[in-house]
């Protein structure tokens, strides 16, 4: 399978793709054509449709998937989109997401099934269950299977926040040995756990934006409201110095208080302390292994957003 | 009736009061004695009391109530008690608590009314019936009728959160005509309920401590989590617009979050910046009055610690 | 009477205006055109005026008041005027300014008469006696009719800085009676002279930049010197306690000298702290009320600019 | 001429000194008796005056200057006065100020004179003309020959300010020829003038604390009315563009008004940048130099309060 | 073995222990004696030695290593030796280091043996003979075995700074996989090498100060100087890449420059990210262990400095 | 001769400058142009090279040298040139490269001359000798006498670190007579290297970047380092105390540690201390200075980028 970005000028593509933003605009001769951009897995790419009726204004909407028949045509320098024929996407299409979107490069099962190892490693019979409880309900497993960690930080692509989930299981399994100190259940449930909020603060997996909720509340607090409501469901205390060590951990995990980043409170606990450090390393990694991918090879020192600096490639 | 800050060197003191702080020592003779902190609402003294017995250093316990007979005696320029004879407080005693404690200046009861008052102008049914589900559950009500709005800063007194309450309505209430844009409903909903958390953050309203959930969770997402318990229980679904804004109004009333001072999120509302001015006007009004009242009148200038600095009395 | 931005594409325009912004350009014949922006009370519109004369450039200077003849074009789906003729407007055209520029929405005599009904009831004959002197000084006067109270963050326009003095003058009278460690008298004055530097800090009440002594001086200074000044008038000592007090309020009125804003001293009096919340209150409010007024009713979310982040419009 | 500090265990002591704390307390014996704090140049030490009459107590108040006739006597490890004698200093005992208190060590004098001939260099007849009639005003004058520049942070001793303005001025005249875009005069000015305030924020040049106005009002603002006072003395214009640039340097001279330590404006010209450059040079090395002077030679290594850090004597 | 804070009210102690401060101090009679606190690996106790003689004075000093005999006295509720003889440690008592400090719980040589066999697995040639060079330096080696890791925040015990080498080198090993962005050789030699300026920052292993080019110029820069000497010695070129790198890591690892921690450079690459995150989540967890282990086991609650916060023991 | 910006319209141009950017770009009848700017010491312009061949595509490239002959057009309002004829410069042309790039005032070489006789001036063989090692390098000395002191903040041009050297060093000699704490012979090697790594810092002394050593390392640690391989070559000792105190200024002059300007340590001497003062006076100053100078002289206000906010010229 040919992805847009893959096609040379000249080409012709028919393909399945996002319609990521859309502008009708009037030519010269009086009648509209659209500016479009479209993606893929492989990125986005400008497009034109002239002569555009009313009723394929109506039907190309953003976040629309279509069937694309254009040509390639090198505009001002870059690649460019001729469309000659376009059509909505059905269900009998079959199109898979993430081939549409920038997706995680692991397999989103066995993303899951590592979830559900761990958590079977759990032992604190109060802490597994409100784990089991939330990650096996329907919706809340849909979302964790797609939704992406954030707009564009890090892990910003189709199950960026599956991904983000179980590589902090994997920090977590190996420092573990290292710090007694640390809370293994609380530190397993609250990996898990920890960002579960923005599957309702972002409004969708494919092209997010922030939810009314998600504004008003955070993510944060929404993840506790979130572990309080599956306590109340299996008849869990909400003083249960676990389920309270648990939401510490997650309403304390963008860290101090003071450095103003949302924590409601600071860290008190060695495990709220140390998966504040592992947050920070496993999204920082992600923005910069990121940065590097995307940037061109013969660049020995690129931007990278998520330090406000440039990076070194190395040698 | 006469407090124990009242009465001068020599003369007997039989009265009740509040065992603050106790120590035992030894006396050159190796018997046992106790320096104790008495308190009522007038204040604390120190007090002595010489030859204790084993059931006596067993009976007098911090935040014991007791009866005393003694004698004022001056010691090193300072006014002491002598204790010649110290029972425990009984119920058939009935000594009220606010002669044990400094407390709000404001008949308790009255302070309520006015709560109930601005509860029943609150038009939103849903609104209207979250905080009457929840200031007329009775631990709550009482603890709301008992608890200071903090351990030290203002309204550190016995009906100080009620006092605080009830002088954020009249404010609400004066300046609502002028704002238009501010929702009344949801700004009233929020003096009532923003602190309602400290009932559980602070251990007790005598001599109040930070709780363990106090510590882990802190007061604006207690409060927020005793909301959304209240929705439920009332089948109030919790993305209703006012809930959340609710919600919003008491996670963000430390300010922005950028600030650290624990907000979970920034105001994005009129309603929430403006809450937020208005509880900061009366815990600084209530603290620069306390100093005020608290310093000899003699004193152009004196120390505020909720500013750091000096303020002056004028003139 | 019809505003500029109320006419319909093909409209032909016969009104004042006032020129905001202008630019010589060649067209491709070689002759000389104009692009202005013009505006009135409404807003502004871009206007273009063909084949311009050495004397029309002469005539259309930013800040002029003209009348036009013209009619409404689309050009690129904005609406722009043409202009047929233009002349200068004269003053037995009486064209009142508060047609030509956004303008308070209160009756500027009205706003006057409260600052007035305020000041008689100042008590201090010293502090009545500098707030007279000041604002019935012909030029003050004047200016404080006129001036906004910013050049963009609130009350931005015409009457502004007179519309921001009496809702500050409502909201203390409101408040004052919660408040008994508050002075009257000084919280009155301070409301009605804290930004009175502010008519010299500005150019100008129409299209106002910074002046030179506004720049160097700033308006906190700016109005503390018109006291000292009213004061001299007066034969009022410059150590006059409540003078002392008055100026206090007005250097610390931009809140704690540590927080960078501007205050040459942090507030040290209950009066002082009040006032600089109020002040932050009615600022904010004005600024929000503006956003919400001005962005579309169907957008839930808008950004704000004195938050620097998005606000919620509510349900 | 023999100092405090210079006696030694057993001496006999008659000198004049300075009362700087006193205290009455009753001995075993039930008389009364006075611990003080005695100080002249050299320092201070401890005193005991045994049977205290009524008219000794009520003529030894702080910062009375008395005659003494003592012994040294040894008082755990401490050298302590024993009082035998004690009587109020007289005009006609003349006791030099500069032998009571720390003071500078340059001769005020000629301090002076360097202030006079610095402001007979200055250009332009208005800042002279502000200048000379500020400096010569016969209380002004007085102050600014003994007044310390502080409390205690440098410069904190008789004659500190004069000897900060000369040191000032002589790092202007050298650094001027480097930097032709710096105002001459106006540095002069500035240097002359920038602390004037200080002799009233301050309440006297013995044993200052900060005034009322002091507290109220800050030296900066309080330097420039003083200046904006003198023009209206010799009547020149509050907008004379030297005036508001000698006014703007005083205003500003605490560095970026975002840095919080009061500057009302930040530096908006290069003379105003300049000087709050020489103003930190001289005060900070006018601090280290005293840390490293009252520190034990042998000490490598001692905390300097200014920079709340440890400062390196070097070797 | 019984260390000094194991004997008892009576017993008699024999032991070797270290001086830790000494005071000499006259008693009523006129006959000098000493105020000493002792240690050992148990902790501090303090000891009293009567009628001490001139030979004694000389002998006992500060970090002096010295046999008692003595027997545990209670003093105001309170252990205290009372010595009856002392002699310094010679040679041939062969007291271990260990047993009079406390030292970390790891055995030295394995922790060594394990630095060792990380080194062995560096492959860059250049990372893996500067990292050689350096550790087995006689003295470096010998600094390396014993300096604590600081003075008092974390690891700041005997063999500390080594026990935290070792922790960092497990925690990269874990973390590698995870992270093919990060430089395996440059990541195992940071951990080795990061703090090794701190064997010259601080003075001594036992009681250390920091030293005089510690505090000038620190142990960032005393380390990143170590490595180009060590390049120097091995003819490696000061601008090879893998140098640049190491050094990077070593100078940016107390994280963003802006945070104002003394990193002269924020981290650029993957690797010098990771690091500082690696270096504060081992010495914070460290610090709390600490803080955790020395508590009441009682309290739930503590003080941890490391935070300046109290924090959680859990349940 | 004259320089490139003061050619009028339709002049021909016979000159040398510098490629400061170049793009090539196909005109729509598909042949290529380029799109340059060139510059000398004037400044810079835009030019137009139509038909370019292969060959000049190669020889065309960034900080080319080049000689054209050309003539100026109007384009859009401003100049541009029209190239006729190019071809690189030879050494047998003989440009002096301060023809080619703004350049410092001052002469090269009597700067050059001021540094040589401060150094003489040195009292201390040990400073004076590590000092007069690396002036006279080949190397170094070349890019001393070259280089800017940085990319765009302040003596941003050819020579500018030398003159910037020399202006410290003027002002340190004026300002040592007054603060004898100071160490003149630190303070003198001090200006002269405090700066010296920005010559490995940035790439080149034309159109400088920041080179790899110079983004990983900083210019204060390669200062220190470069002293450090000094000292070595001299068998200096790397812990004397005039080499510490050196070394100390040179880590610290970017000020507190806090402020997160890259300090590794902060100033803990007053020569340190003064230092910082000093760099900041002659960065700021000619940084005001150069705005002033670029501004239009009737702009009364312009925008300083060094201070982030306008600047007054004055009257």
């Amino acid at each position: 399978m040919k992805y847009l970005l893959e096609y040379e000028e000249g080409e012709r593509v028919i393909a399945f793709c996002l319609v990521k933003s859309r502008e009708v605009a009037v030519a010269s001769n009086q009648s509209e054509y659209m500016n479009l951009e479209l993606g893929d897995k492989s990125g986005s790419i400008q497009a034109k449709l002239w002569d555009v009726t009313d009723e394929l204004k109506e039907l190309i909407q953003v976040k629309a998937i279509i069937k694309i028949d254009a040509y390639v045509q090198n505009y001002r320098g870059k690649k460019q989109l001729v469309l000659q024929r376009v059509r909505l996407a059905s269900s009998s299409d079959e199109v898979a997401m993430d081939s549409l979107v920038p997706t995680t490069a692991f397999p989103l099962e066995s993303l899951w099934d590592e979830v559900e190892a761990r958590l079977a490693e759990i032992k604190s019979t109060t802490l597994r269950a409100v784990v089991d409880e939330l990650i096996h309900d329907q919706e809340i497993s849909e979302r964790l299977r797609s939704f992406p960690a954030g707009v564009k930080m890090h892990h910003h692509y189709f199950g960026g926040l599956l991904e983000h989930t179980v590589s902090l299981l994997r920090l977590a399994e190996r420092l573990l040995p290292l710090y007694p100190q640390v809370d293994r259940d609380v530190l397993f449930a609250t990996c898990i756990l920890h960002d579960i909020g923005k599957i309702y603060e972002l409004s969708d997996p494919i092209a997010p934006d922030y939810s009314t909720p998600g504004q008003l509340i955070g993510h944060l607090v929404m993840g506790t409201e979130m572990v309080s409501e599956a306590c109340r469901k299996l008849g869990i205390s909400t003083t249960d110095p676990e389920i309270l060590h648990l939401k510490h951990c997650i309403l304390s995990h963008h860290g101090e208080m003071e450095n103003g980043w949302g924590s409601a409170v600071s860290g008190k606990t060695p495990t709220a302390v140390l998966f504040h450090y592992l947050d920070q390393i496993d999204s920082k990694m992600n923005a910069l292994g990121n940065t590097l991918r995307e940037a061109d090879e013969a660049e020995e020192w690129m931007y990278a957003s998520v330090l406000r600096r440039k990076i070194w490639r190395g040698f």
